[in-house]
């Protein structure tokens, strides 16, 4: 079954949320990195109106995700709804191909090793 | 449209210019993350003339940038030219696919979440 | 030629043993992120016994290296390799795949910028 690999970019103060809607449908692994960025807003309005030419990174956390494409539509669905603020800021989800994926204790290797 | 992700490994203190030139070009999200990672002279000869033996990680900045295969062959050439110095340690440009983009906070998919 | 990219999660303290190893096999650049992350486990039992309703982050570090097909098969084998403990928590190798590679400096492409 094909793989593939979400990452979610979200606001840092709802990563404990997203976590919990992620392993209540059952994603057993996952991975996270600090990161900083600026989307269509280029970063001012979301905190305060900045200079119409300045661009402003503002911190966000990454969430990195390999799974079946079995649990994903499932999978962006969970961090929709539990990223979303209504707000702007509330961060984006891409998809990418995973071709393979092991585990190094087992060396398992596809589906088994998610 | 098909979508594309730059990963881009720059020189840190490059990250300002590179953004402008990105900005002037349109793009309008990226996503930055402090790396630290070697090349082919393994890290020495960048700074001083280290051992020949060891391998030595500078810092870098990867910059993240999802975008339609419209816009990804005038981002690459900003890259280029912003991050350039002409020596060693410039950097990389990688291209992924992705499959999927959405927006998190309106649900817009595909090219209107970029 | 092909182009991959490596993502491998693994335990902290292995990152100098993986490096060694892939420099051994020729691999001449990777990148180095700190991450934290959760397994099967949900980070519970790798350390500690915790409580059955929490899940844990454990600080785990992801190499990525971007690579020719050709070389793809050894560098995993020398990530799985310098990577095992055989304990729980020795991380993931996922591998996706790359459109395209610049080396800044020159502007080199594909298999020749790696
Ligand atoms: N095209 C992109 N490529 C890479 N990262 C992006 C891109 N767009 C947004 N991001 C990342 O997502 C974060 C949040 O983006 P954000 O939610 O502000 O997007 P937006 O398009 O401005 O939507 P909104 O109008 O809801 O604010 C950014 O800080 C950046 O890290
Ligand atoms: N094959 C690779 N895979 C992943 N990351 C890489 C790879 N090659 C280089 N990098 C990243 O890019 C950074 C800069 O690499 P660098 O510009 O030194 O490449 P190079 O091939 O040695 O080119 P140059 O001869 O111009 O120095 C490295 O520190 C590393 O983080
Ligand atoms: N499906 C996944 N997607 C993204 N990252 C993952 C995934 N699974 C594991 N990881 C990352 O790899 C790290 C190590 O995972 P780990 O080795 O504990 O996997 P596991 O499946 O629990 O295997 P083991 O039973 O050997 O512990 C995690 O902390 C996380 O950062
Ligand atoms: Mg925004
Ligand atoms: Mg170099
Ligand atoms: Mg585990």
């Amino acid at each position: 079954m094909a793989l593939y690999k979400i990452e979610a970019i979200i606001k840092p103060f709802k990563l404990e949320e997203v976590k919990e809607a992620l392993t209540e449908i059952g994603i057993a692994g996952l991975t996270v990195t600090e990161v900083k960025g600026f989307g269509r807003q280029k970063g001012h309005t979301e905190i305060y109106r900045g200079s119409e030419y300045t661009v402003d990174f503002l911190p966000k956390v990454k969430i990195e995700i390999v799974l079946t494409e079995e649990i994903l539509p499932k999978a962006t669905e969970a961090i929709i709804k539990s990223a979303k603020t209504g707000k702007i800021g509330d961060g984006k989800i891409f998809v990418l191909p995973v071709t393979e994926a092991i585990r190094i204790r087992t060396e398992e290797k596809g589906e088994n090793a998610i």
